[in-house]
């Protein structure tokens, strides 16, 4: 669930006062996410999202993530909008919290992804992409490549064993290869960057009537490598049930992504590594709240074990051919 | 939270169109409630709540609870309505569990409880009972005193021992006093019965601009006597976060309930062994999710120790005026 925090109504009634959005008529905690608090807002005038920001989040970046989500609407991406208070201010505090409200978007995240999801997803994801080009400030991705080492190292040898006999070194094997690999590292080639999404998993992408409706939770956007967010896309989308490929369903992607942006050949051709590292960095932060979340704690945490199969699917993958391009 | 189940999207498309109440525009899972899978639904004409009964509701007993539901609502009391589809039914099947829609409540629910709320509360459970004298179908409350001690014995000594150091002797001691002097038990004289809401805590009552705007989740309701929905009441409203009794707290809810329907004076000379009755109940259902709950569950165990000052505390009452009557 993503709810940590309570607010009293009183604390509540006295938030809403300061925005202009009516006055409060329901207020529900919401049950998909897993960083941050969220409540479906509805006022006298409409409908909203209140977050409050836990801990995982540095506040400083605040003003980053709600400046990309006005920056992609004013280039016409659909994604929530932060609403401003009669002074003008988007980012508040509400319960001993940064908070903020959003405009509501319509739309269903779809709980099986189907073919036909796969096309505007990539079509979305290129749309966001040349919208970011100018949101011109720089995030660093704090999740990228220079943190996956230390990441699996506070996971503790041990730990990480009793998760599956043999993690750690496959983990610290497929390491050794990926980050020399990965492009821009000491003399390789780097890709084309810009703003990414970095964590467009199926239940932050809405759909209504069979069209993709918007985007949503823009909390691990960051400045990185364009087709990284691709390669993202290929792990989350693309994989079924069983844990087989769908290369149909990563053709249809990267069809709708070369709609509107196509990649270049440097791009294509590192895509196997970048799905590697999509692939660990899902493992590694999955790996680290398994390990470390304890009994009883708010949110269960995912299996990193899932991400395996899929980190030795992209390993073995030659080139852009073994995602249907 | 309380999503346990998750329906894809072409599930839903397809159980929508069994309705007659427009198309899906979005869809999101509710973090409150414990028992069952909840989902805030709006379609073109509105909005819902969509409930997956999970494993604790007993299927046979759904159309009591849609049936009271209804019965209420005809009796001028708001809580959320079963919406029938275009066959006339308001009990489903939906991604393989029980399933119903049922009209969207506005309002919040309090998550301080403050003097303003007791009154109101009060009324509206008087009122609630008032309107269920003509629901005459009966169903039998599975967590009465018949439960409490198959209850306690289901949780095991030592892990009662391990929550706490005693605590499996003092409810046993507890349990010796309340289950023969309950009412109705061997020769002791029964009170007013009826139909009670039997879990009606704030989270399932909603405000609006400072009035009572409507009840909700009937899933524990009952036949019992009326007065056992006082005492729980006084559990759940009427202890401050310290763990003190609030008599004034109490004596507004009693008021309000008096507003409405008068007390008799049995029921109020049983309100001690009743509030111990409804302390042990919730701190015996508590304790049985605490010690059964696997690790990484969905929903994390709430404290069966936040009771114990509470069952104390209702030990030591003499009488009603210990609660401000």
């Amino acid at each position: 669930m993503a709810v940590y925090t309570e607010i009293s109504d009183e604390a509540l009634s006295g938030f809403l006062e300061s925005f202009d959005i009516g006055t409060l008529v329901s207020f529900r905690g919401i049950a998909e996410g897993v960083e941050n608090s969220n409540f479906q807002l509805r006022t006298s005038t409409g409908d909203f999202i209140l977050t409050l920001y836990e801990k995982r989040v540095n506040v400083q970046e605040l003003p980053w993530f709600l400046g990309f989500m006005q920056h992609l609407a004013s280039q016409g991406v659909t994604c929530p909008q932060p609403v401003a208070d009669r002074q003008g201010q988007t980012l508040r505090t509400l319960a001993d919290r940064p908070a903020a409200i959003t405009t509501f978007l319509p739309g269903v995240w779809p709980r099986e992804v189907r073919l036909e999801h796969c096309r505007p997803l990539g079509r979305a994801l290129a749309q966001l992409h040349l919208a970011g080009q100018s949101y011109t400030q720089e995030r660093a991705n704090s999740l990228g490549p220079q943190a996956w080492g230390p990441l699996l190292a506070a996971c503790q040898q041990e730990r990480v064993e009793a998760v599956q006999p043999g993690l750690q070194a496959e983990l610290a094997a497929a390491l050794a290869h990926i980050v020399p690999a990965w492009p821009g590292h000491e003399g390789n080639a780097a890709l084309p960057r810009g703003q990414i999404h970095a964590d467009l998993f199926p239940d932050n992408v809405f759909f209504l009537d069979h069209e993709l409706s918007g985007l949503i939770d823009f909390y691990f956007a960051c400045t990185d490598f364009l087709a990284y967010d691709i390669a993202i896309c290929l792990n989350a989308w693309c994989f079924d049930a069983d844990g087989t490929f769908n290369a149909e369903f990563s053709r249809h992607l990267v069809q709708g992504y070369e709609d509107v942006r196509p990649l270049t050949e440097a791009e294509r051709h590192a895509m196997p590594v970048l799905a590697q590292g999509a692939a660990m960095r899902f493992l590694l932060t999955r790996l680290y709240d398994w390990i470390n979340t304890p009994a009883g704690a708010l949110v269960t945490p995912k299996n990193p074990l899932e991400y395996l199969p899929r980190l030795r699917f992209h390993c073995a993958v030659e080139d852009g051919r073994g995602y249907g391009f």
